[in-house]
């Protein structure tokens, strides 16, 4: 049995982090003979440059058949000024709805070695994990009618929709339900129930899930109090779940809480459990092609893919040791680094990492 | 001249806050010989076990009479069931919407007397002082259709709409212009530009904006990148605008990063200069009635009315100069307390700015 691997290496920084990534990839599946092929495709704006649109047919069409797919990043300045419907962005979102990659999963954890990188005081955040859980092809992001219109007074009005079906919020109810009860047993679901009727309906079909999984401990909060509670207290969070809009949010504000984004990894799953990984950082235009750039969230995103998309747990854990004692050694990209590290390349981050495998 | 004041306690831990403002705007008002005269009406929770609807009439008609309003806070579990239209939120909401109270400002102050309250680390927020406009009368809290669905599938969808005109984006920015010239002269606009097409003629319309505010810098950023940035690096940011929704959520993290939510006060104004003031914190029903909730919001919230609607800023200021001063003292409600703080109740530290006064 053979599997395939789409590499997407995009735009910014992402060619540069995939890189490494692919090393480390090539590594495992010699090593543990996981029978692994890769191929790789153009996404985002590197595809606009190349083919004019940023998500070429051939591109679909090797997601489509891939077994998971490994993203860098998409999206930089040079493509801003492009209309909506062919900016780099469109992208990633059309691979997200074409897939109906509908659960995206968002860790925030605080590596012990990086503690002293978040801004938070260390009580605060030391030994911080949650599971984010974001609904990913629907609400507003795809939301019909959608567009600016001319109103009759002759100014324009620019508008969205903002939606969800039953059966979009029960299969991620069910997806978080079933994550919290592989963790901590706790879920809090958050909306503004107190304001949109649409999450209104997801609070109801929350409820309605919980007496399937009667060990898990359902809570209900508003986006405004969840994004202040991730700041007040965030231990207080074990899985998460929320729609596609606030999930963007609070899983950034997540993420920050730790104070290297350039550490953290995401999983977005269909159904069958096919995947397309990337990490949880952009494509930071700024350092791009400056070979600074941490490589380690696309590497632990790689790892993730092995153990979501691929049941390859013992190459995702060797991969994950193999970061852990990096970090160990004191090895810091400019992003993490702070005294007494050593800093290094992203390519040198890299090959620290194929040696510790 | 005699001006009106409506004060509106509202729910929760609402009237005993209140209660202690208005013993202020007593004294302040003969000190100052301010001619100030003072009414008071329900709304939110309290108004519907009264009459059964949120925002009574005989409410709105004062709210639209008064020179200002001080609220104090709406909502609570007791009220959770409801049907939207019936919850203590709308009355809020009406008022907002009826009085055409588009521009909500909200500060972010770390009071240096607070510091060690902060979950953040002390470099990070020390002198942190953010202001962030955010749209009170548009976007998707009112957007028009709105609802829950049968589809014919047989199953329902839950839908609301975010939408702005030019007019709206214009007058909120000019707003935030004004605001951002009186301060650092730094302005950071809010949206989702990469993805909702709301958000890009929002982006547009502030651009054009720019040429007639030479002095302030604009920038823009993706709101999640803000939610991150928030965490990360807040005192770069002077005054941020943004919607209703993101502003919402913003306005709260951006609170929390002062660890004491119990202090911070905030501006609804329409293009009058009448305005709701009211404190950035909710209902608290956990501790209403106990004596025991931080009146310092509602009292700061006060003397902002006085200094935006009622152009008193002596007044204005000698409350904020007694707020200090009973810091100094060591006065702490239960919200704010640390070691080596006195711990009193909420009458006892109203009484402690009368005496500062
Ligand atoms: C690039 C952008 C469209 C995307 C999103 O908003 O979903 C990104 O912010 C993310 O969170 O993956
Ligand atoms: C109570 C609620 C409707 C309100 C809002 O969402 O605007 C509150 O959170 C606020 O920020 O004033």
């Amino acid at each position: 049995m053979s599997r395939s691997v789409l590499l997407l290496p995009g735009d910014g920084i992402g060619p540069e982090i995939v890189a490494e990534a692919e090393k480390v990839l090539h590594k495992v599946n010699e090593k543990f003979s996981l029978g692994l092929s890769f191929e790789s495709a153009l996404v985002g704006g590197a595809a606009i440059d190349a083919e004019d649109t940023p998500l070429p047919a051939d591109t679909l069409d090797k997601a489509r058949k891939a077994d998971a797919i490994l993203l860098g990043a998409v999206g930089g300045p040079k493509w801003d000024s492009l209309p909506m419907a062919k900016r780099p962005e469109k992208g990633l979102l059309g691979l997200r709805s074409n897939l109906e990659l509908f659960a995206n999963l968002r860790p925030a954890i605080l590596y012990p070695q990086l503690a002293s990188a978040s801004s938070l005081k260390p009580e605060v955040v030391s030994g911080l994990d949650i599971l984010i859980v974001r609904e990913l092809t629907g609400g507003i992001y795809f939301g019909q009618p959608r567009g600016v219109r001319q109103l009759e007074s002759g100014e324009r009005q620019g508008y969205n929709t903002y939606q969800y079906t039953e059966s979009e919020i029960r299969r991620i109810g069910r997806v978080a339900f079933e994550a919290a009860q592989q963790r901590g047993k706790k879920l809090c679901s958050v909306d503004k129930a107190n304001v949109l009727e649409v999450t209104v309906l997801w609070r109801e079909i929350m409820e309605e899930l919980k007496s399937e999984y009667p060990d898990v401990e359902l809570s209900h909060m508003y986006v405004d109090n969840a994004a202040m509670q991730l700041v007040k207290a965030p231990k207080q969070f074990d899985v998460i779940v929320t729609g596609n809009m606030f999930g963007d949010i609070l899983s950034d504000e997540a993420a920050m809480l730790t104070g290297s984004i350039g550490m953290l990894p995401s999983a977005s799953l269909n159904s069958e459990k096919q995947g397309m990984y990337e990490p949880c950082h952009g494509s930071a235009p700024d350092i791009a092609g400056q070979g600074v750039a941490n490589p380690l969230a696309t590497i632990i995103s790689a790892a993730m893919m092995l153990r979501y998309s691929l049941n390859e747990d013992d190459a995702a854990a060797a991969i994950e040791a193999a970061v852990s004692k990096v970090l160990d050694q004191g090895l810091r990209t400019a992003d993490i680094m702070s005294e007494g590290g050593k800093k290094v390349s992203t390519r040198e981050m890299g090959e620290a990492v194929l040696s510790a495998l």
